[in-house]
């Protein structure tokens, strides 16, 4: 058993935002699996092997990736952004801690990439300046009441807040619930973003307050941030500066 | 004034994490602004200038940076990681608000980049795999009463925390500190993993319990991941499941 596996991620979106390690990577790898998207942003040559999945499937394609690895190939899963944030990383390690024992002898590394929201943030200026989190809208894995006690917590301690994961055809309400939660918090002059497609050639802002801010604004390709109290804007750009007040 | 000004960051360290879209703004400036280190980084032509400046200087050097590229020249602020995640990027718009008014008409764009989290983070697995936050643990520009607040915030609502800054000479025992508050909210089991030097060559990581943390493990170049309850090792790697329990 001499295969290997590696997760990498191809950035945002603009093939000059995916680095040259994980582009390495991938073009060592003999198997390529992942969304078929995300397949799509890389080169294949003709002797590396393309698997293409459906986007809800994660556990079902880490597997098969542990698989091919286990069975002698080289395989790079590719996931959008970063992969260990909302990506493919943590399904990989389901996968091997559910999976067979044998797999946890794999040769397996995560390579960083350059994650949705630090795109979006450099599309408007400096909004993840000061202390920030990074919080999934999805409640297929986790409850809402989660959701909600988060958000909570990141507002009453004045975080910035990115939202991965805003909206989904099957989620469309939940955007709207969380400023409603954010409201009886937060001021109405709170700076809110959506970036869609940030970092591609696509990338669209819409700058906000909170007060005003809708949440059917959003759909899967778009990144909120939500300020923190000292988040302002200054000429064009918008920032959070380093000093708290 | 026909200059302009890009921030961008090196990555965590290994030149191949360094996305082509940041190598290709710092090919295109004139003068390349930035903390020493981060300059030896990278290749200077003859015909680009460099002005390296002492680490703790970063209103100056934003200033210094916005006054060349008011003059017409083409500035590259340098950071490492990502600009705009405890770096220059705050601190150039923060120069913006408070100084000449020109500078608001200025072509200033930012690079996004891998920053230390996310390279610290691939380094043992993907503990960062669900909701998360990033606190800097320096109070040269807030109060430690305001990371106290955000510290319990996050651990009640079980984020897994990034620290940034964890310690230096001038703050050796916050850390001690900031562990011994998370030691009346979360498990002692809670993982808990010091990653000095993340995505470079020299890259060091110790995997340890809450129960066991030792601040005095971390120095400037580390970067401290404190897990959420969920956050659990298998085989040799650590992660967070995606669903919450």
């Amino acid at each position: 058993m001499s295969g290997s596996l590696v997760v990498v991620g191809t950035g945002p979106g603009r093939p000059e935002l995916m680095t040259p390690a994980s582009l390495a990577a991938i073009e060592r790898a003999t198997d390529l699996v992942g969304y078929g998207p995300y397949l799509d942003r890389v080169t294949l040559r003709a002797d590396q092997c393309r698997h293409a999945s459906d986007n809800r499937v994660e556990l079902e394609r880490a597997r098969q990736a542990l698989s091919l690895a286990a069975s002698g190939r080289h395989v790079a899963v590719v996931s959008g952004g970063d992969p260990g944030v909302f990506a493919m990383a943590a399904a990989i390690f389901e996968a091997v801690e559910s999976g067979d024992p044998a797999w946890r002898a794999l040769d397996i590394r995560v390579e960083p990439g350059v994650t949705a929201m630090l795109a979006a943030a450099a599309e408007v200026g400096a909004p993840l300046g000061g202390d920030f989190c990074a919080i999934s809208l999805s409640d297929n894995l986790k409850s809402w009441a989660t959701i909600e006690r988060r958000l909570t917590a990141a507002a009453r301690a004045d975080f910035v807040i990115a939202l991965y994961n805003p909206a989904s055809k099957a989620r469309p309400h939940q955007l709207g619930q969380a400023f409603d939660l954010l409201r009886t918090i937060k001021s109405d002059e709170t700076p809110v973003l959506f970036v869609r497609a940030a970092g591609s050639a696509e990338a669209k802002v819409v700058a906000t307050t909170l007060a005003a801010a809708d949440g059917a604004l959003a759909d899967m390709r778009t990144l909120v941030i939500i300020g923190a109290s000292t988040t302002r804007s200054v000429g064009r750009w918008i920032y959070t500066p380093r000093r708290e007040a």
